[in-house]
């Protein structure tokens, strides 16, 4: 588990690369809170947005996009149905489908939503943190909002407890299932990594989670579902320690963070994930 | 009038560090355009943002936060009847609500909206700039949008009538004013208080208001309602005096003052307030 | 065509003194990725925003304001009854309506919208990529979401032929039409104007379309709808040469790029104008 997996590290690459030489069109049908944040974040990491969420235009929409992610950040009594039209219509022509279970366990409507879309779309990829992928396992747990519980904090020592539920999930829905956290897991049911990069800023700017949904449609696009979602997490992860290494150096503070983290998704280069980037496991299970 | 309030200064101070102990969770119904400033200074401050407006989880949400703020900036058909089943809710369980009157003045609509939500909720704080406050208190005024008018402006001449009708108000509905401006009033109908901390390029950026709404939510979470009015008004106040000095030194411009504001929120200590913070008044009445 | 029309720059100057003196209150019905964004450039340029889009109180907005800008990025099934009922209004009223066709030719119900809006509002100016200005042509295009195509870039060898689409469809609405683009193309239908500022890098961050809609909405309260048109797209371009001087300077990317770009709005002298502005064309056709 000590070693770097560089054979991740060099697909999280060329999928990367693909990103950027391709651009992929992603249909977010996202939540107003951190809406521009998504957008601006796909552009910034080479991808083009397209926040479209009419019914009406949907099946034209979906049929130019090369991905779409839904996220559950705010909710009405229409959203979900379109959801789930746009994610029905993304699996029939092959799209990658994200899902983000944004606040799973802080309500049951949350709950029960997240499993329609879990039953009726079969996404691709689930992306949450570790309170809302515990939640949609079925486990009791003690939610705090749509931020992670305390006690849900991934670390070294439960680390392979937590993956474990993170492949359970994967291999119940038959997709990859994200679980960002301190440390990162990701699972296709069959493999699991553990990424560590990331800074503790990254919990104090909104959206970080649903940016990294929006990013994960891109790279999904470019890489497949589980490259995909490990290249999301690693070029999150390294944004937000350049970022928070900038910020320490001059004394800035959270706004200047958010800043220098767009920058970082804009300018990151190859080998800055070859050599940060810290992605482990990955052996077959 | 020419002392300052240090005992208020120190009550600001213990706000800050409950604050950023118990990081309150925090329910804002909030307008679109300035939803994500919200979410971020209520981080930034320490705080937990949740933005959730469904009616069908909103006891449950409300049952799991220690504030709510409802905010009239985006009107439709709908939100009011939701910050109402949100604030009667929030008014049993005990947590603060905070309500901000986003362009009362500005149309017979927002006036007869606004008036419904003080009477049916009984919000803990009003909190709107003095124009707004005016309109609430059924003076005759000449409103300009959604910013306060020029004539409305609170200086040293006019701020003993100003503060007559912050009190008024404050009294009228049991509960405590703020009126954010040049000098800053809050009232909770027995004490008065004059906040003189800020910088004109506070009134440059959007949601300067807003975001002050969504912090006093958090900080009365904190404080109380007296205390936490002050304390929300004072951080603000402070923060835009830093970063109007950085942009100052560095021929910056109202961008680089948003990101600054933020960096101050996030890094303002127990020794600015004490130094810096500019509270006056506080006598009985 | 190679001479600079120094009669249109000064038109530019007097236009933004005016602006900034007036402070006009511009009603912006737009969409939800980029809302903040609009108000934040109002702001910048000496504008008041206000985002009012309640059908119950659009008659008194609309009637306090001094322009209205429509803008078709997030559809939902009121938000276009609600832009009729202002835009006519509006027309009534005699304030000038900017109509920004955002995503036109990426499906046929933004298609339609657009032309609906076209037939009944009749806007002052019409202001979109230069792929969605084609869309509403009637030309057939190979739309890319809501960016334009890459074979729908404006540049010297086709920049006449482009004109006259530009100008054509402004003769057909009897209007102003801006396309914007590497090279900018403005026409009254009698007029047409090649505006030649701005930076690759203000097409890799969201709504910097959408912020010209709304830059253009007090650029025409203050200098009518020609100038005005002519005016936004010199201060948006010569705000992301600045932006984009001080990135490549620093070793910056994106997230700096759009906070020194608002800094540059905030900032830009009438010297910068006149020295800088790379406005060609204006001859009577």
């Amino acid at each position: 588990m000590q070693q770097k997996n560089e054979k991740m590290l060099l697909e999280i690459v060329k999928t990367l690369q693909k990103l950027r030489q391709e651009k992929p069109l992603i249909d977010c049908i996202t939540n107003r809170v951190t809406i521009n944040d998504c957008a601006n974040i796909l552009l910034a990491a080479g991808g083009s947005p397209i926040m479209a969420e009419d019914e009406r235009e949907i099946d034209e929409i979906i049929s130019i996009s090369q991905g779409l992610v839904l996220n559950l950040g705010i909710l009405d009594q229409k959203i979900v149905s379109t959801m789930l039209m746009a994610g029905k219509k993304a699996k029939q022509t092959g799209i990658p489908v994200i899902f983000d279970p944004v606040g799973a366990g802080a309500s049951r409507l949350r709950d029960d939503l997240a499993q329609m879309i879990l039953n009726e779309v079969r996404p691709d990829v689930i992306r949450g943190n570790f309170s809302e992928i515990r939640a949609l396992s079925g486990a009791a747990i003690q939610s705090r909002g749509v931020d992670a519980a305390a006690e849900d904090a991934v670390n070294e020592e439960n680390m392979q407890v937590c993956g474990k539920m993170v492949q359970e999930l994967a291999t119940k829905y038959q997709c990859t299932v994200c679980a960002t956290g301190a440390i990162d897991l990701v699972s296709d049911g069959e493999q699991i990594f553990y990424i560590k990069n990331g800074d503790p800023m990254l919990c104090d700017v909104t959206g970080t989670g649903c940016m990294c949904s929006a990013l994960t449609g891109a790279t999904c696009a470019a890489g497949g579902a589980l490259n995909g979602a490990v290249a999301a997490v690693v070029l999150l992860g390294l944004a937000g320690e350049y970022a928070a290494e900038a910020c320490r150096k001059n004394g800035d503070g959270i706004g200047t963070f958010r800043v220098k983290m767009m920058d970082a998704i804009y300018l990151i280069r190859e080998k800055d994930i070859m050599e940060r980037g810290e992605v482990y496991g990955g052996e077959l299970l």
